[in-house]
């Protein structure tokens, strides 16, 4: 069967200049850990890397870091002694297909020896999906122009660090028998174990020697055997992994898995992780008719958000570079509540409670940070990690020497409500009544009373405001009564008064326990009531147009057009010119927009319209925050602009495949695939869930012919087709 | 021949503990060189590294440091197949010896395996000082309780790392015969090639296997034998190193050099690096005769000088804590001029050269850094690395994740002067007036045009100040009118004109071409005259009393005794009382009584004795700085006060071998290990070069008997015998 060109991503030549970004695009995963795509024979300058969900370990100025675990992935072919390598000889044909239905990632290439000897390579990999502690390769090679003496080594290698970090620390390691090895390790600040088990075999081959090598933090299984001329050797090296957040004894766990996994063999391993990867597709996948580069492109921003998705452990989460990339250090922030998480709470929403349960289990942490700053209740940190409390850098070191300072970890408080909001969409798309009663109401609520403390009154104006925050956009710090974070604020404490009432209906002692043990009094509740009712948001009747912060419209109106054509962020361009971003009304990113699609049901067409016009145009789209586009999309399908949407559409798929924001080397831009299916799925096929159910108000562009998507409503799987009528809109058939 | 304990760092007993601190008391190195006293075979937490003169690499905050070096020391042994370590089985006896006579480190262990196996092993390395880019470990095994079956594995590890930051890039390696290998490798950053060449090999031992592990960064050949109980087998890694700073194709000479290494094997490189110790030891020892203590620890002091001391580049300097650390980065500052300097200014004159040589070749840097501020001439950098820019880290992480402001870096400036004063010393000791005309006069001109456009004229007072900037006693920043450095510009801008005089006499083209090529025009000279003329110098003819700085006396009168007992530095201890040591008169070393050791010659006793009664109470002597104690004690000397020297002197003893200080796993205090001459020397013998010759002014400690030293005066070597008359003061015979 020919799978689909729209599963498959595909290189064709390797561009040594491209190095870091295809390391990012071939990343694979399984939810346990991701590993990015750099060769397994290594290349000058490469930055392989294995991330670990919970794996974090201290690094200077950004507090913790996920480390980047020993490399399970060294596997060097010599053929009569030459080392393979596409830094050496030449290179005649090349492939690397990441083939996302399979789950695999496999290189084909055609080598001539800087002797002269020619070989074909064939290589794959996978992350077991259907056992998140197994990993394998399968090694293929062809002499083709007479025989060879081929030796094949399969190692593991306990030095590698993020950009330069080291965190690992080499313990032991040994080998009862040549075609077996373990290497014990543990970070170096968090005294976190890791230990990887692995074999190697050589199949169908006679006369095949195994050696090891003993070379400390690098174990190598070496295989000598020589192949005719056109006879093929195939080779499996596997290898499990646990860490002493999995078990007490993760070398025991990882020798006894490795048992299990060579008594199955590559094949059935194989078999096993394609069957687990057919039934995730199942449960989740989108199809766009009519367009294979948005097909593809949306699927593999699902793809990665699946291998990043922790399946068995609700202390993690997913990082704004998931498992792919040093970018961000693996912390936590609002992309995963309000951009990844719609996808998992309406496809897959055990994983989405595994990532709101993070958040519950942070509360304490979000705790210390409310007390730091005088607060009360519960105060998310903007980059989350292990514990919940704040990690920001507060300074960040610039390439030319200086330092930076960071506000976002001080005052981008707007991330507070944005994870209440998640868990509200997880309770009403889900109808998981037990979360919210359990784990839910509690997040809510203890948030809540962080407002409480939050909010300032203005007697003069009775009213309540919040200054010197940071909304959304974030080329405009320290403003006050960001338009965003104060009408989340409004929707956070209604909701937190829905939900008390929820709970004295339906679970009045877990209803009692929490006012209890929150301190609800009756006076702090009405203060949330009055919060609610004279909170300050910035929005004028007469036009519908909401000010984004208290004197933003005063603010320098900077035409974008007069700057182009430009290959730089609007900001960047502006302080080179003696500007300062922050007295213009550029937008790094959506932020009044962003308000518009949460609440989407609180405004009418007119102010969407007059807020879209008015914003717009003044939002670096291009250069901005990878952050805008998707959302941009979602709000111009709203307003009935599918061909708009489809550009912002289309310009969220590259940041990641086509590197046009230049960072993707850093890792994935996770919020914007979350975004991409939100766009689809929210925006393009219009899927509203309302208190009765479901409906969809389509708006496809013009040349989709089909858009069919998969979720789950209250439990209940759902297939939709959205066919597009040709006249601007879709119609629903589910 | 038994060779004197004198001459012996011994260590009876292996203390886990004290690990870090032990290597950095174990560090051997030849000048090109320093290697930290790991052990060959790891142990858990370890800190091993090499640093090499002149590879620098870029470090976040620290603009540069040090490179960790591949590590040449892995020799592993393994008895029947177990490993053998300090960390596991039974170690039944120890012993570490650092020669410094024969400049080797020896271990011998008895070792009883987990299983039971019981082995002698001794092990000897050196890093030659007959040719710089050879280093030797010779092993020994004996199995003590029936035949064994031996595995020794010697590699290479390009897996170094300084406190968790990586440097170093793996690029290739390989081995024609199992016991040869080769390594090349990089710097990340700043791109250096380091290339080192291996050779094992096992005497007099029959059916000896050879193999060689490939495993990518840790090439290891292996030996493989069987011993009867009794029988010791000796093995021989002979290891040489070449970095592209040496030569255009470093492997190549690696290799060239391990064929000769080969052919003249351990023993005879060994001779010969025992040789070469010998005839520096003839130029540079001093014996303190009934005082063992002080006589090991003034040749421990001098030792780790000398292994420090580039001998063949004048483009590199000592660093503050040598190269046997991580401490400081391997960053420049005034303790190698003021403090280490005259050691080898009076006995190793071509060591001072080289040393003051990369202060010349960074002069522009100097100018970069006075063009930064605003300012001509010549601004040498609080802290220097490869150029001569700045250095020093404008913040400092503290280990509770905030940042500390460094101001040395911008306003430490009496190093300036500490420059101009080493090389004018050194041409008084040494004579050398073609260094003078070639190099000396134009630091000496160059530095004095910064001070002539830095210094502020107070036109009301008719004078000229010198105010925001930190002496030498770094617990006041920002202080105005600081005596140290005022008073060192006076001195400066003199020896300038001596020095111009001085051209115009015996070099007239170089003063031509210096007044043309340094703008040295009658007006600046006329500005030079009026500063020295004018400076505000804080002394008082009343009291001979001199203020570190304006204000001074003013400030708050702390007793030290009243925090006694303590184990802090009154800095810590003041803070936590929530007073700002700034607002204090407590000094972290002496400022006033640098001066007065300084320009000795200047004051007469009556100021010396007044400002030491004043200051030295002051003075937080044991938990401030490491530069006070052997200044304290040269001029307790001078005070005829040789015991109270003898205490100081004592103290800064302690700082490496006993970690006084708690900091010298961070690496050896040169400073202090300079000073320690200084205090031997130009205190206690009272050693004083004058123009017409030289003379002692001995105050001996009661207890020594004799003082013996040789040093250099202009070329003639000289051996001094200082004998104690036993009546507080010492006797001359030269």
């Amino acid at each position: 069967m020919t799978i689909s060109e729209n599963w498959l991503i595909r290189e064709t030549a390797f561009d040594p200049e491209r190095l870091h970004h295809k390391e990012t695009v071939f990343t694979i995963g399984n939810g346990y850990l991701g590993t990015r795509g750099a060769f397994e024979e290594g290349y000058p300058g490469a930055t392989p890397a294995t991330l670990i969900h919970g794996v974090w370990d201290d690094a200077p100025l950004f507090f913790t870091e996920l480390a980047n675990a020993p490399d399970w992935l060294p596997f060097v072919l010599t053929v009569d002694g030459e080392r393979f390598g596409l830094d050496r000889g030449e290179v005649l044909c090349y492939e690397r297909v990441l083939d996302m239905r399979a789950g695999t990632l496999r290189r084909e290439v055609r080598w001539r020896s800087p002797a002269g000897r020619e070989v074909d390579v064939s290589i794959e990999r996978f992350a077991s999906l259907a056992d998140e502690h197994v990993l394998a390769i399968r090694y293929r090679v062809t002499p083709l122009n007479g025989p060879a003496k081929i030796e094949l080594r399969a190692g593991l290698d306990a030095y590698t660090d993020n950009w330069g970090l080291r965190h690992i620390e080499w313990l032991a390691q040994g080998s009862s028998d040549p075609q077996y090895l373990w290497m014990h390790s543990r970070t170096l600040k968090t005294n976190i174990e890791l230990a990887y088990a692995a074999h190697l075999a050589v199949d169908d081959i006679s006369g095949v020697e195994y050696h090891f090598w003993d070379a400390d933090g690098r174990p190598t299984s070496v295989a000598h055997f020589t192949l005719s001329q056109g006879q093929t050797a195939t080779a499996a090296k596997l290898i499990t992994i646990y860490t002493s957040r999995d078990t007490d004894d993760p070398l025991a766990a990882a020798q006894a898995k490795l048992e299990r996994a060579v008594e199955a063999g590559y094949a059935r391993l194989r078999e096993a992780h394609i069957a687990a990867w057919a039934d995730e597709w199942a449960q989740c996948n989108v199809t766009i008719e009519g367009d294979d580069a948005a097909d593809r492109a949306l699927r593999y921003s699902l793809f990665q958000l699946l291998i990043a998705a922790p399946r068995h452990d609700d202390r993690v989460s997913i990082g704004a570079k998931t498992l792919s990339g040093f970018g961000y250090r693996g912390h936590v922030f609002w992309d995963t509540e309000v951009f990844i998480l719609p996808f998992f709470t309406y496809t897959r929403p055990e994983i989405a409670r595994n990532l709101l349960l993070y958040r519950y289990h942070t509360l304490p942490g979000a705790h210390q940070n409310a007390g730091a700053e005088g607060y009360e209740g519960a105060y998310y940190a903007w980059e989350s990690a292990e514990t919940g409390v704040e990690t920001t850098p507060k300074w960040w070191p610039h390439p030319d020497g200086s330092l930076v300072r960071i506000w976002t970890g001080d005052i981008e408080l707007h991330i507070i409500s944005d994870i209440a909001y998640a868990v509200d969409q997880y309770w009403r798309v889900t109808g998981d009544d037990d979360f919210m009663r359990d784990y839910g109401a509690e997040i809510i609520l203890d948030t809540a009373a962080f407002w409480g403390s939050r909010v300032e009154y203005n007697a003069e104006a009775d009213r309540y405001e919040v200054t010197d925050v940071i909304g959304p956009d974030e080329w405009h710090d320290h403003v006050d009564n960001n338009v965003y974070t104060n009408r989340m604020i409004r929707y956070h404490l209604g909701l937190a008064f829905e939900v008390l009432d929820w709970l004295d209906e339906h679970a009045p002692e877990k209803g009692a326990e929490l006012r209890r043990r929150l301190d609800l009094s009756h006076e702090r509740l009405a203060r949330w009531r009055d919060i609610e009712a004279k909170i300050k948001i910035n929005y004028d009747p007469e036009t519908g147009l909401m000010e984004q912060f208290d004197g933003y419209f005063d603010l320098r109106d900077v035409d974008i057009a007069d700057y182009e054509p430009r290959t730089q962020a609007m900001d960047t361009l502006l302080r080179e010119s003696g500007i300062d971003p922050n007295d213009t009304q550029l937008l790094k990113q959506p932020d009044v927009i962003m308000l518009l699609c949460l609440l989407a049901d609180a405004y009418d067409d007119r102010t969407r319209r007059a807020n879209w016009d008015y914003y717009a145009p003044r939002t670096d789209h291009r250069y901005g925050s990878s952050l805008g586009p998707t959302f941009h999309a979602i709000l111009a399908c709203r307003l009935g602009m599918p061909e708009v949407a489809y550009e912002h559409f289309m310009h969220a798929a590259g940041a990641d495949l086509e590197d046009s924001r230049g960072n993707a080397a850093e890792g994935i831009h996770g919020a914007s695939c979350g975004g991409m299916w939100q766009a689809a799925v929210l925006g393009f096929a219009g899927l509203r869930v309302t208190p009765d159910g479901y409906r969809v108000e389509p708006h496809l562009p013009r040349h989709w012919k089909r858009l069919c998507f998969a979720f789950r409503h209250r439990g209940q799987p759902v297939e939709a087709v959205v066919e597009n009528n040709k006249l601007g809109g879709g119609e629903k058939s589910a």
